[in-house]
């Protein structure tokens, strides 16, 4: 049932979000911009989802605070987007359905929470949109999509290949969640690409693992020379008309841009060339996605925050019928 | 109906916080204290509300996110309150009412819809505690309380009188308010009195003035002279056993304490001696109280969101039962 | 009368800045550029005013700081620039005429004000570039400009369109000056551009409104793919030989570049990109210019306000004979 | 061997800190103070050594970069310590052992090499400071002192208690150390006291079980009204000369003294209040402290490494012969 | 000639202030205290003006932009002192005389400026206020005060003692000033004292040199202990009716009461202490003031500049008449 | 003597990094890329050295904090550099050899120094990277190369000529460098570039002197316009097969990039730019560079160190073989 009192821009049977000519976007609770709870809908074509976990992390960890933030950041969000000619709100329910509640100390305990409850939303809302979080928690969403859709293809945006192996005898965590996704046969080997990689590697071995887990590469490098259109084009061919899963971690982003995250390295993309490249996946089958890593305690002025919640938006508007 | 997914600690028919045995602190929409939201419970005790209000501001403005970032800032809290050894969510239903919609233009139609919004909240809860904005909200808030309890004490703890005239032809802003309050005839002249004035004022007269508005001053420097005891005998001998309402600007404290605020003066309160003024309270009828002044832009890491969220927290204890 | 002991660069009749071998530019009152005040040379070709009033805000407010931060931020720029070829402190005089004086509570009283002050200004100086201050601000200064130039062209730089409405029943705010410029006749419906728009709006007809009141629209997305040249070339075919009026809302920039504003807006233009853009406008007959919306509360290492004082410099460039 | 380039102030034997006089104390490596590596004088009277491990933490993690925080922030401590009248770094040899490595996604594993290091240290060490690190680590040490001293007192400063029971199924955080050091025998149950605790705890048992487990309360609150010098005697008395462990919760501070820090708590002591408390320490017979929860990510301007260095150079002069 | 269009609070001949209730108090350029410009005024009771030099520094540079920071930091400062029932702005002539120009490079050089642009200014001005820039100034204004009133007096608040001998070869540092004053003859021997000293010195011997050099130490830790009436008592014995001169090295305060300051030191005065201890010296025969070492890069929200301008406020009070 | 408790990654007689699978990349000191010291390897073919001098500085000072900043932020530096298919510290021995203390008061006796230091630490190691302080270093430097290369190409990466001549008599500032050096006959006046230069000069005259001393400019704006690899061409063609020394400002960058510099200017590069630049110097024989002008206290989330150790790195990975 829905909060009553609350004034909202509805679209049929469709409750968008808090109607800010009543009440100013600095005020009310932030849900994802300014969406419903989904205990106010019920159900929902997308879910937006926090899992606040960061236990994976290696470096600068609090990305547990991410979920708030980004919804913090949100609250600027408008109901049309005119780059893609889409109101993301009134064409599809989306509705916010509060964080997935993990243990903070044991990582596979975790990632099992993680894959239930994200099985259990997804009786409720169609698709999911996840706000980490360290990037561990993608393992545990792309088992829940596993038995719903069988090995997906991944478009994972982020400065790392995270493929290796294993830290400290661990192996779950931010830096190997698409190896053990591969070997899980989570993962659709032919669809699969990595997209702004940069920064120093442990070995040239990595690129090597890499490619045999299934992935393709289009580093920061490739796509300051070669243009938005030609990568662009680079990732519609690796994706073509697969299932296909998001994955962005914020760290995709150069320092400038995203300077509230974990593993910053120099030389990456601006924040107008990754939405541009969100909004070309409007001609995918996009099945879910996720924005990871935004750490709050290194962020300023909302800059990450406000970054990824317009990732989420283009991804919410590319999802739009 | 509360969300029925939510572990939360009961009291008999007491709804307390979000069980953080089960969902870590950090996780969650930031209700304050992690409290049910009103609609959740029906009716309560007493319902913190948010007024993010800020066009009555001289200086620097931004209390407008104040409400947000106290709620954020107020994750830490716990159930029990060992200095007055009470449990202040579960001797008596507290619950966050969300905020109250405002006009973010027009000074004199804010306070309308806060003094009607604030009459509507009390059929629901018996008492509001509000966290601001700027301190004009307080009129509105004094002017609901009139209906309901006749002129009243106030505690006002605060740098500054605010009983100044008007300022720039506006009858109605941050630095008027408890003059128009003891015009319009909400104060009771014998019980009011400002706890850590300090710094500059305008003219001498501005003392005298304050006087014949029915205020006595206990200053900064006084409670370093005189100390925490005889400060607070000081303060109940003003007060006795009149309905009181506890109106907190958190520049009270010393800007080292507080930076996250608008007009700030060195010399102020620690948030030790602060906390300690608010526990003598419990003593008193206490009938409403708010906290005003957190301005987010200028507080780091939640410094001040931190101390103004304990500020309440004492404010309930000292209002249980 | 000048301040005899201020050691300043000057040519001809023409007093410049400070002289930065003789006085360190850390020191002294920061006047924009550490140029004269208008008072020490009584007239001048530009003056440059600072507007300090924010109450137009619709989220962030603190750009009443804006004029102080940007002269802050102005102590490094120097005599001669060489893009240009051109010394914009020597073969004009330019001065810094302090603040415009406004209601800091009534919209409508403050944009008097403006108008008034402004014409007032115009006794003194030529031409006027004002720093804000909100966006408001510049209805005033539309109005003044009318008085002397009919309907004129705007090349407005910008995140958002600024042709809304009302909001909350507030006909002038900084997100409708452009819809009540267009409407009070201050515009010439041939010449006005966008430039930078991007990020979600209310609804389609949004885009239609814009239109009508005589906007084209230059999108941040629309400048990654054409690139500068051709950017400019649609800038130059749309203004001509107009009379133009250029309007910088510092939000135009990404946040990276501009974090201290205060509707922030992923996918922005780079500092580079702007720069250059208003270099093209020395082909223009620019009557007048304004930088606004640089709210300092959320600037880090003066990132905006040096940006912002880089505007400013280049529009001077771009006016000098 | 030690580094021959190096200047550096002996005494005798003892090797001290880098000659401040021939490097400024901004240029070079930061050990602790600039003292020698253990490596470069083999042995020590006083080991200072770094563990950094947070993944104990259940709200802001970060302490992971609490040992160089506190190491860059030690750079300005000078020689000799006149309210003690002792030259800690002369009198006795003290070098900085570098970091504890450990596991950083295991808890239990962590704290295995975390007292197998310390017992290794101790072989070239008499004693040993520790720079944390979340205050899970102190568990560690205090099994490593068992085998050399038995059961000790502790002089807990903190703001929390710290004998919590679990924590999502988790035995050992940072919640929890002196529960389970008190269960495990490590402590002297007669000579245990907690100093500085405030702020709200999870129900009136939390005080009976921590008073069973060995413990004396002296509150922030406590010392407020006491005074510093009898608290010290309250404090005195509890310890007598029994082998005394001092471990320091950086969030005994007042968030004003100690911004950086992940469970910050209103109301809490001065750095002036706690480096007394820690001077009155020389009367007794202290084996070994700590220093924890410094989270650099929520630091300003060093305020809190500042604070955490000077705690260790009182406790280095406290130990001193 | 003033500046006619500035609307100014006037008492008798005395120009005051900008009347901030025409002119926000935001707005316009930053004066300290918005008080008129020496040459707006002629003369003056008391000038002051800002010596922005920092190459004496030893350890964080930063405070050549002192002079600018305090004074935006005094926008907020009021006519009226209630603490000390003095206006200091009505009953003297105050005003702003800019910045003194020094050599960046060379030390010598700009001591020598320091004097000879002082000893000018005490043409126009009775007495002078400085603002640092690093304590190394107050050496070059010692010197200038010395032909005037032969030695003198000096209240010198700072944790260091600042009679350290040389530094890399340099005579004359931030931290030799007081060494060399007394060398030159320039200090009363028998009225020097410093007030709030604490941290660790280089040897025992700093205590005797200074002692030998005319000064006497009131600790931070011996003010705690006192309290704030007998550690004036002692102030006030130590300097009787002498001719005395207040210099306050901002890093007297805490660092969380003075985070924006070069050399920090853990355990130091509250600003309400120090503000206090600035009024008992309306009791003495005060010859001039400084307050030095404010580095705002290492600043948040103005708290260290604020504390500044009380204390520069509070002088000026205690030196009116 | 290698400490030899440090698991590390070697490759033949190759002492690399700290194995960060054995020790967590946040743990221990910091040296460059936690490499090992040089003292640990006695002789190397690439040394890196910080010259925390910042005497020369006209602006806004702090980079005497840079090169433990810069190591601080390169920690995450991986082995293996994919752009370049290369082991930068494998192929060669790279150590760190800490700072060159200099006279922080007196620039020519730091210039000696730092000459003196460069010549003795070229014994020991092939070629230097030195990180900086301020620009002023890099004559030390190019003065001990003169005597090993005679004169070199210089190609020079900043947004300043830095070929001024004197500033407040002083001939030797971080603004006169490479006239310096060019009159000095250090540089090849056939094979010396600036990239990068923006922002206003002080005359026309500094272009022609600029080129009279043998540099040609390669504009941020020519940079924007040609695209990288014709921009790359020209450098080439410029430098061809001369020793060529690698001089970075950091402010090359656009302040959103480095905000942490002295004297940003708007319009710079973006880091991704700056490290394809000094890639492409693979091809070059290059004999030395540095990285100057990061001041740590401006600076975000180690945005700026980041940078910074990222050039460092791709300079390394150029030399290596």
């Amino acid at each position: 049932m829905a909060d009553q009192d609350t004034p909202r821009i509805t679209n049929g049977g469709v409750v968008g979000q808090v109607d800010a000519t009543k009440i100013a976007r600095y005020g009310g609770v932030a849900t994802f911009a300014l969406l419903p709870r989904l205990d106010e809908v019920q159900t929902a074509d997308i879910a937006v989802v926090g899992i606040p976990f960061d236990a994976g992390v290696s470096y600068r960890p609090g990305a547990r605070f991410g979920p708030s933030h980004v919804r913090e950041s949100s609250r600027l969000l408008r109901p049309y987007n005119p780059e893609l000619n889409i109101s993301p709100f009134a064409s599809q329910q989306v509705a916010d359905a509060g964080d997935i509640a993990t243990n903070p100390f044991d990582i596979e305990a975790a990632l099992e929470s993680i894959e239930s409850s994200y099985q259990k939303l997804l009786q409720r809302a169609k698709k999911v949109i996840a706000i980490g979080g360290d990037h561990t928690i993608t393992l545990g969403i792309l088992r829940a999509l596993k038995a719903k859709h069988g090995p997906i293809s991944v478009i994972h945006f982020d400065a790392h290949l995270d493929t290796w192996d294993s830290y400290f005898g661990a192996e779950f965590t931010h830096g190997t969640t698409f190896r053990r996704a591969s070997e899980e046969g989570l993962l659709d080997p032919q669809g699969c690409i990595h997209i702004g990689i940069r920064g120093p590697l442990y070995a040239p071995s990595n690129l090597d693992d890499d490619k045999a887990l299934g992935f393709q590469i289009l580093s920061a490098v490739a796509i300051e020379e070669l243009g938005l259109s030609a990568a662009s084009e680079q990732m519609s061919k690796r994706v073509g008309n697969k299932p296909v899963y998001l994955s962005i971690d914020i760290d995709v982003l150069d320092p400038a841009h995203a300077p509230g995250t974990g593993t910053p390295e120099a030389g990456g993309l601006t924040s107008r060339e990754l939405l541009q490249l969100i909004r070309v996946c409007k001609n995918f089958n996009v099945v879910g996605g996720d924005v990871v890593e935004v750490a709050p305690a290194y962020d300023h002025a909302q800059v990450t925050g406000i970054a990824a919640s317009h990732c989420i938006y283009e991804m919410l508007s590319a999802m739009a019928k």
